[in-house]
């Protein structure tokens, strides 16, 4: 079986090509072997490439552990290198139909390369119905005690649930998301970004991400440390975000927000199933 | 760049054919690229195929963070199977220069495969000075008190230093390993291995590996736990083994230990540098 190695800012995946629909079904299974990091291949998932009626495309996400994923901000970026460098869809604006519904991606290609892929990741809401959080009013930069320390959060759904806590990072222990992951207010539990504000233009973010622990890059959770930042005044509409696995560019507009990343190739190979 | 990664009971490498020398001298810049499992291919290390003055083939062995490593019983078994496939040598006993001095590895071929490769390890020495250990008599089966936890301790230089202790891997927390592994009688520290005898034939071992903690399988601490076993009575001269990741059968011959066990290729790739 042949597959693409791929990675965006470190969050990576084995691409599939499986428009012949031979893994149907089996694509949990197929997950599971493949991201084995010392048995097979090694991956924090797979990207796999259907047919699609409704868009251009398909992608289909699953973890490494099995489980299907609706939408992923650095899989989808790798998603749209891969259909463009495979020609299967060549195209500088891709439609993916994905579990989160059809989203577009917008490719910048430079000397017949795919530099960076922009993905437009929806509206944030910061009605606590929404995210969901048990809570009487927004949570903006409220203060609330968990497990005996005290923090500002800022919380909304991104996609999925994103607490956004603002301080620096130097000696910011991450793993202190764990116990905020699990306050009782978020019945959905969320994820926890800490974010430094370095300038009108620039934040440092870290992510503890629900059920997986500190990773090197979370799409989702830097679009909700922007759209806090900037809701708190912090920054302004376009912003670098440094993540521990590289940056992202992300631009608040009318309609929502933009994610701008890099979808980076590490290798290709061939897989005995 | 063409590469092959494998794996010897989980325990896995890219297999990489340098025999232009192309990457002389970058050896460790290279296995610290290629060994990080987000952003390239991932491994416990790089072996790096060389032509040998004075053997049929040299092995290089390279830690994921650049260090040398001298010799590998899981490393190289693949690396084996590796000159075998690629016919590089292709005998049913081939011998390799390594950083330990030449070994010898066995191939079992079936059907135009290798299925297992048996390598001889040397010889298991108990002495005090060769460990090395700061103790007035040999270390067998001394009840040695670390960290206020009473441990019955052997200890042996087998390729490097080993501590085997006895007792049902049930509850065992293989992390204790980390405060015997620094137990001051040890100059150079140890590897720790917890053994349970199953039958006269079968052993289970958990390692925690010296500097790099519990690893899925230990070819010389497995070898270290069958001679100790032996040494005590409790097993005979050929054990199977049962590690984490798979298993292996040790032998224990006048002229020193054999170790039999798998070496599969994952899958075959080309990286660009």
């Amino acid at each position: 079986m042949k597959f693409t190695k791929m990675h965006g800012n470190g969050n990576d995946f084995i691409v599939i090509d499986d428009r012949k629909k031979e893994f149907l079904g089996k694509e949990r299974e197929l997950a599971k072997e493949l991201c084995n990091r010392n048995f097979a291949i090694g991956g924090d998932g797979i990207l796999i490439v259907r047919e699609s009626d409704t868009a251009e495309t398909e992608m289909i996400i699953i973890n490494a552990d099995g489980s299907y994923a609706a939408m992923c901000g650095n899989g989808i970026r790798c998603f749209a290198k891969y259909v463009w460098d495979e020609n299967i869809v060549r195209n500088n604006r891709i439609k993916i139909q994905t579990g989160d519904g059809i989203k577009e991606a917008f490719l910048k290609v430079e000397d017949d390369k795919v530099k960076e892929v922009k993905i437009y990741m929806g509206k944030a809401s910061l009605k606590i119905e929404d995210i969901p959080a048990k809570f009487e009013e927004e949570l903006i930069n409220k203060q609330i005690k968990i497990n005996g320390r005290e923090y500002n959060i800022t919380s909304m759904l991104m996609g999925v649930p994103h607490t956004v806590i603002f301080g620096s990072l130097d000696n910011c222990d991450v793993s202190e998301g764990k116990s905020i992951e699990k306050y009782d207010i978020f019945p959905e539990g969320t994820n926890v970004n800490f974010c430094e504000v370095v300038s009108k233009s620039k934040v440092k973010v870290k992510t503890w991400e629900r059920g997986a622990g500190p990773t090197l890059a979370c799409g989702t959770g830097s679009c909700a440390a922007v759209v806090a930042s900037n809701r708190l005044g912090f920054t302004d509409e376009k912003v670098e975000v440094e993540v521990p696995g590289g940056r992202l560019v992300i631009e608040i507009e009318e309609e929502g927000v933009y994610m701008t990343g890099p979808a980076v190739v590490s290798f290709k190979g061939e897989y005995n199933l």
